[in-house]
């Protein structure tokens, strides 16, 4: 029996307020609207972009949300207009999209499309302003258009990539955010050369997966950087070759970087969201050549600040979403890399939990335990 | 007569203290020592980074001193261990250099070599830290290791460029300078493609040099941005297409830059020494692919802040000094594109005056009158 064109009631974690454990509540998923299609979500991991927003200290308040962006499923129905996608695809729903018309999406740099480049702030479907998600009649917003702590939910098609039915979902599905953006962090916008020095700020599952692209890149050191001495033992797993906590130090991890280095890394990718790491990585770049990217979600009120001659010594920054991958050009090739074994992920998945005990998942990442948190929605 | 190894005896304009004219001395200076030439200067021009250093509001003050970095000449006498250089050449001095061996100067990228780079703080000659002039045996400190505001001059080896022979020096000295790293910051560094739009801010001889680099990189609008008016008329001879003055503005220029270009410049290349003009041209930059590149020399305590967003979303921010050319290898190069008439430089030159009345161009730079003063030693 199609469930097309009905509302489908499901399952989802509904962020009530903010820092409060999501509930499990009974929601109402209207059908897609054009453009629209609806994604049953079989496994969803948590990623920190979700913790901030729902404990929502250095971002704007919006609940109730159904929050989630890192998943995989298969779509249920396809609303008005669809034409790449049809119920059964195998696909991950991306917090940021590809509308295929805009100068960005017509540009071979850009991956920030007009239409759907990541809206912290939007709680509604694009197309009507609405959305899609209630509890008896009343609308719980959306998250980056993604929304998978649901059962179902409904995407943009232009924030869905159609990926090989075979790619395992329970795995792949890292790669619909956190994975991808580390990955491609190093690999398309630090871009290290054979042999150069990279310094990876935070070593969370982004920035090791920003440390994968580093080893796969032949950098010759890799230098991870956390507060958190428990990420080191694992880091090195990812190639990880030197260690270095700022609270070990007395002077700025930069100078502690540069005397290691003569002088500072080659390129430094930043994946903490923390101010501070963003400008100690942009200065811990040797000079003449170096290259920091910035990755980290920081506050809305946080202010990047260095001494501009730090870049007249000829510095280079930059920061990226999404790894500067288009999502529906470039995901499913990167979903092959995985597939032929070019690029590991199951290394990333340290725990699984039930949709039950989604908390769990925020539990952990709070702790700072583990990198990522399969969410498996059919348990 | 040769005065090879002889202390020579000539004229130099001293800065006694900051903000006062200069006064024309009769000065010693001491034969070259080990790699280091002595060259009797031509032709110098003034360039802002000599003001900043006189009035030394904003940088460290150091006094008595023989600034002028800007210049052309010939080598009267070599030190110990010079073999690329005799007696005869033609030069340009160049404010930083090139040793050849330093991982900078063995880099691709980099033009900073460890030994050679530009320091302002230091008065002295690397070799022994002394100074080559004195005054009835008082030591007078350098400027940049160049100091040309002087008939001779001693420089190390590393920090001449020698050119063609044939070039004439009234012209080429201005590439020793602020021709190359305007034109140099736009073609070697923020590198437009064709049919893209360039912002550049200050429309000084820096800043028009960039614009000559848009132009011949074949930019579809080149915008200008200055504070004063009288620059416009003067850059339309410079393929100068627009003009905005944030004067004119109540909004900051970077908002009324991203509305007359629907979102931002490709390119943008700072030339002012304003620190609001480098968050300026930063901000102003397209995201997804907007690259700005900042020139201008800071004051020492100055800070550039932006939000990281501005950063996320895919803007690179990158400096550079003397254009990414190094100074031994490339100059040469560009004197003959000079030669070959790929590049002008004669409508740069707006104001020439003998050596005695070297106050005028710094009054005319103050001014903001003209473009690039040549000082005539001769004369
Ligand atoms: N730009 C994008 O497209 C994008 C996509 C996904 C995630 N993110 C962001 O990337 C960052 C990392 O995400 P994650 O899921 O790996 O988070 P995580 O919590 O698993 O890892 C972050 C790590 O950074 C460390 N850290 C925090 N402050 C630090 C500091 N000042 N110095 C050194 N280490 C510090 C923490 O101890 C932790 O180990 C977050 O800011 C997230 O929002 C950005
Ligand atoms: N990085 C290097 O290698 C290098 C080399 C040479 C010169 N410089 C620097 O380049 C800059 C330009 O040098 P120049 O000789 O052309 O100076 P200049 O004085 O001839 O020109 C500077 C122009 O900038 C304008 N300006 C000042 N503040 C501004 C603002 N906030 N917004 C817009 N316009 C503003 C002025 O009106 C002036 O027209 C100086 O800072 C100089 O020190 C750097
Ligand atoms: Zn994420
Ligand atoms: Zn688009
Ligand atoms: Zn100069
Ligand atoms: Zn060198």
């Amino acid at each position: 029996m199609s469930t097309a064109g009905q509302v489908i009631k499901c399952k989802a974690a509904v962020a009530w307020e903010s820092g409060k454990p999501l509930s499990i509540e009974e929601v109402e998923v209207a059908p897609p609207q054009k453009n629209e299609v609806r994604v049953k979500i079989l496994f969803t991991s948590l990623c920190h972009t979700d913790v901030y927003f729902w404990d929502a200290k250095g971002q704007n308040p919006l609940f109730p949300r159904i929050l989630g962006h890192e998943a995989g499923g298969i779509v249920e129905s396809v609303g008005e207009g669809v034409t790449d996608l049809k119920p059964g695809d195998h696909v991950l729903p991306i917090f940021t999209g590809e509308c295929k018309e805009c100068p960005h999406c017509l540009s071979e740099e850009s991956n920030m499309c007009d239409l759907l480049r990541i809206n912290t702030d939007r709680g509604e479907m694009i197309h009507d302003g609405k959305s899609r998600f209630s509890i008896n009649g009343k609308p719980i917003y959306h998250f980056l258009g993604t929304s998978t702590f649901s059962e179902y939910t409904v995407v943009h098609v232009g924030q869905v990539a159609k990926i090989n039915p075979e790619a395992p979902l329970d795995k792949v599905c890292v790669l619909s955010c956190g994975m991808s953006t580390g990955f491609g962090a190093t690999v398309n916008v630090a871009k290290p050369k054979k042999g150069q020095s990279v310094a990876i700020f935070g070593l969370g599952a982004v920035g090791l997966a920003a440390a994968e692209g580093a080893r796969v890149s032949g950098a010759s050191r890799i230098i991870g950087v956390d507060l958190n001495p428990s990420r080191f033992e694992q880091a090195k797993k990812f190639g990880v070759t030197e260690f270095v906590n700022p609270k070990d130090h007395d002077k700025p991890v930069q100078k502690v970087i540069a005397e290691m280095t003569g002088g500072g890394v080659d390129r430094s990718v930043e994946c903490t969201g923390s101010i501070q790491a963003m400008i100690s990585a942009f200065e811990c770049v040797h000079d003449g050549w170096g290259v920091a990217v910035l990755v980290g979600v920081p506050s809305k009120d946080d202010a990047f600040q260095t001494h501009p001659v730090n870049l007249l010594n000829e510095r280079t920054l930059k920061g990226t979403f999404f790894g500067n991958y288009k999502p529906r050009t470039d995901i499913p090739a990167v979903v092959e890399k995985y597939m032929n074994k070019e690029l590991e992920l199951d290394k990333f998945i340290t725990h699984s939990v039930p949709f039950s005990e989604i908390n769990k998942a925020f539990e952990l990442m709070l702790a700072g335990e583990g990198l990522r948190c399969v969410i498996r929605m059919d348990a």
